[in-house]
This record gives C-alpha cells, structure tokens and sequence, in this order.
C-alpha cells in the first residue's frame, strides 16, 4: 500500500480508538450528564471512521465520499471533546482533529 | 421508533443481506471473473448500508449524510447487479433499488 | 435465503436497532450515570449482533462461533436492560432475549 | 491506553487493512476461481478483527471472548492466504499470523 494510505489508515485507526476509549471513560465519569453530547459523537465518529479505513483499504472507488463525511464528522467530534478538561476527551479531540487532517489530505491527492 | 424509521431499516437491512449473499453466491460461480465489480460493489454497499442503517437507529444527526451516500451507492450496485442473469444478482439488484429509494424518501422526510 | 435464516437474521436486526435507540435514548434521561452500564451492554451487543448477522446472510463458516457468543451478550445485556423502567429499555430487553433465543435455535439447526 | 492494548490494536488494524487489501487484489487476479476461498476468509477475517479491536479499544468484558474467536479466524486466514504466492496474499498470511499470535498474548493477560 502507498505510504500515503498508510499515513490515513493510521490517523482513521487512532480516531477509531480514541472514540472508543473516550466514550468508555465518559461513562464512568462523575458527571456523565454533561458527557452525553460527547459520547454520542464519540459513537458516530468510531462508526465511521472505521467503515472509512476500510474503504480505503480495499481501494474503493467510494472512499472520497467516504473521506469527505469522516473529515466533517471528525471536526464535530474534536470540537465537542475540546471543550472537556477530561484526559481521554483532551487526547480524543488531538486524534479526531489529527484524523480530519488526514482526510482533507487524502481528499485533495 | 418512528414507523417511517422502521420501513427505513427494513429496506437497509434487507439491501446488507442481499449483498452479503450475493457476494458469497458470485464467489461461487463458474465465471468469477465476470462477477469482480459486482462483488467489490456488494462489500462496499453492504458496508454503507450497515452503517447507515445504525445512525438511523441511534437518530444521529449525522445520519442525513450518510443517506445521501448510502443511496448514490445502493444505486450503482444495482445498475451492476442487474446486469447479471444469477438470480442471487437479479434479486440483489432489486434489494439495492428499493434500499436508494428509502434512502431518498428519508432524505426528503 | 431459507425461512429459518431470515428469522434469524429479523432477529438480529432487531436487536441492533433495539440497542442503538436505547444508548441513544439513555443518554438523554434525567440519571444517565444509572444508565452507564445499559449503554456500555447495548454498544456491545449491537456490534456483535451486526457482524453475526453478516456472517449469517453471507453463509460464514465461522457464523456458529459468532452465535454462540452473541448469545451470551444478548442475554447479558437482557439481564440489565430489563432492570431498568424505561420503555426503551423494556423494548430493549425484549428484543435482546428474542435474539439470544433466535441465536440459541441457530446453533441447534 | 496500555502500551499491551497498542501492540495488540496495531496488530488487528494492520491485519484489517491486509484482509480487505488481499480481498480486492485477488478480484484483479487472473485466476479468480482460486482466489474464492481466500477472498471468503478475507471478508471474515476483517470483519472480526475490526470488531475486536473497537471492544479492546473500548474496555469490553466481552473482549476477551472475541480474541479467541478473532485468533481462531485469523489463523484460518494465514493457512489459505499462505497457499499463494501473490504479494498481497503473502503479507496478509503474515498479518494474519502476526495477529493471531497478537490475540493469544491478549488473551493470556
């Protein structure tokens, strides 16, 4: 695989992570009320950043598609979890801006 | 949920099936190589479907994306599939045709 | 299909959506930090139910094994659901016992 | 995250993008008809792995139940995918085997 692709691949597998792992800690925080809003993207953005990585995996010839609504996605994720002092949320909201970066790029090559 | 939502599923998920098993059946066919678009088109529309079909149920707001999506792609499976005679394809393709149409009049609700 | 795998399959479905809606749902109630657990069980049982049920449309040789432990989840995920008053958990619950008994029959077909 | 987690997520979403890589190239093949069965495993094995590594990602108490079932496939994947002599089915046996052997350490943790 191109070394481009496995730039993406790797930005798409930490979101995917990141999400997972944020929405997990979130729920045993004290205060999972203000968290809601969090976890709910945190479950859409894991959603399809996966689907994403593995379109583009596979070449499909619908990834850009793919990559276009994981970029927005992504950005909607990092700006909830940005606004957390929580760990996970501070470390979620690097990977998804991180994730909606790479997407652009792949977009744009 | 919403029985508009629920029709909306049945449509997604009967389209993740038709395509799951008609992957499988291409693979099995005399003339795979013939059957190669139509199965990279059945990975890729089984993929969007499943995935759209869960925004769906969970009301994501970002569930309206991956419609327009989900339908640009249950719409060139089935122009694939039907161009095939197998009847795994003929009924795949129908499964893909009534899927974009949900996808459309989801869009537009 | 045959009869017995589209029941099977309606039954896996269900419970994705089922699932889906009631992490969704609980997210919104007034004591979400009750409902950490709930949502934790239906983010799993979702997942798992959506692959057994591609492995089953497609004809997997590895279906069994899939079934085997959505059951198990299901009924782990029954078992809390059913704690809770809620009505999407109630119906959250419900569709988790029919799949883990639906899955149960496949394993015995 | 753990650095374990790391190593072990590293090893399924590598073997995640060799499964759908290996699964579109052997579509390309000239030699279709052969490649079936390696593409049947492909689909599986990416589909299983993806999932493991989102419950890993996330702390699942059912994760562990998914290695094993993960480890299982993974090693089915390598024996077909090692029987050609393609590239891509070569490193996707040896993503497999990495994974495998990656899931067992998990499970023995």
């Amino acid at each position: 695989m191109h070394q481009q692709h496995q730039e993406l691949l790797a930005a798409l597998n930490a979101c995917v992570a990141a999400c997972e792992h944020c929405a997990s800690a979130c729920l045993q925080e004290e205060h999972v009320q203000m968290m809601a809003r969090c976890i709910s993207l945190d479950r859409d953005c894991s959603d399809v950043c996966a689907l994403t990585a593995r379109l583009v995996a596979r070449g499909s010839e619908h990834a850009a598609h793919l990559l276009r609504e994981c970029a927005e996605i992504c950005q909607a994720c990092a700006d909830e979890c940005g606004q957390h002092q929580h760990e996970h949320c501070q470390q979620c909201a690097e990977a998804c801006r991180r994730c909606a970066e790479a997407c652009r790029q792949g977009l744009a090559a």
